[in-house]
């Protein structure tokens, strides 16, 4: 069985977990808290960021759009048509760009910093920069998160999922993002109609349950976040 | 012809501009000032960052990666052995995890910080954060491409190149974001000598020549900069 190591809170890790769960690959999970900057996790990889893949061969693949691409090459076409990094030139372009603006974009703008605010420094030593999440930086992603949210309704609207035709690592990655924001309840989901409807769809597949399942210590999440009619 | 949306020193249009020439492709450069934030280049790419490819048959490919992705797609098997992006599984991971070393890691810790507070920040208005650089931020720069030279010698001195046995697109990377800060003379060459051998490796490939001719407008590099004997 391949071993993930992830936080349930990761966006990144979310992403890969869906990626995983599509392809009908059952990981052993293991938790790994990054800030803890643990020896024999940073030997696996020396970037030290969730997630990191370790297939049955015992080969490590780290990063989300590492794993991503891996898993495009090695399990892609038993997709067939539903292959989740389509074939085309132009929708391979297509799908990298929004996979990356929700891996770099979204999460420098929204994910990354509630997850630091509101999870990491929970559980982080006053010395290692825990405590009490900074507001500013919370008011910050909120008010970002509403353009991304009217971006994903501009798309959808002209196209049946995020990138086209068909689902895609788009939607996996732009899902595990606003997943983590809906679990701190920091989506305005009256904001934008269209982009509501898509992740309504993307939540109903049944490789979103286990993260609707996903509990954090003393963290809970608001009834909307497992509702999948919300 | 092609054309490359760039600047002269942002680390990643110089990645792609890296690729190109090593694929023998000669695009038309544009040189873009992301932080004008101009209208057509948004609507080319809603990011808006460096570096953007418009193909001969106007199609975007918008960021450095996607766009290496892409390269190694249409172009990859034409350098048949030395392909930029390898063949195996194994070496394909280690090589993108590299890349996204350097344009995440080295990028958020030396080579962005460095370009914005040296160069962006003298030709932005003073209302958009223009001015002098910061110079805690340059010496923060400064400080932490120490472990990344060291990173880089401890890898070559195992491998023939950064990835593996051939030259590939993460030699191209990490070359592309040091020659940035070895233009603004902040590469402290005396730190590890391996590294220094590898890079002037990478220097002496004719795919570098444009870039050791590039000059920006009131800032020259030390003569270190083009020197391949360095």
């Amino acid at each position: 069985m391949p071993q993930l190591y992830h936080h349930p809170l990761d966006p990144q890790s979310r992403f890969v977990r869906l990626a995983l769960a599509e392809y009908g690959v059952e990981p052993e999970l293991i938790e790994e808290k990054v800030f803890e900057r643990r020896r024999d996790f940073l030997l696996l990889d020396p970037a030290g960021e969730t997630p990191v893949l370790v297939t049955d061969h015992d080969f490590t693949v780290p990063g989300a759009t590492v794993i991503a691409e891996y898993l495009d090459e090695s399990l892609g076409e038993t997709l067939g048509e539903n292959r989740l990094l389509p074939e085309t030139p132009e929708a391979r372009v297509e799908v990298r760009r929004l996979v990356n603006w929700f891996a770099q974009k979204f999460y420098g703008e929204v994910s990354n910093w509630l997850v630091t605010e509101k999870v990491y420094k929970r559980f982080m030593p006053a010395e290692a920069g825990g405590g009490a999440p900074d507001m500013d930086v919370v008011r910050a992603a909120r008010a970002n998160i509403r353009y991304h949210l009217r971006y994903i309704g501009y798309l959808t609207a002209q196209r049946n999922w995020l990138a086209g035709d068909r689902l895609s690592y788009a939607d996996l990655a732009a899902a595990a993002h606003i997943s983590v924001a809906d679990f701190l309840g920091d989506v305005p989901w009256d904001e934008d109609e269209t982009a509501k409807l898509w992740y309504a769809r993307v939540k109903s597949r049944k490789s979103f349950r286990a993260l609707l399942a996903d509990r954090v210590p003393g963290i809970s999440p608001p009834p909307v976040y497992a509702d999948l009619d919300f």
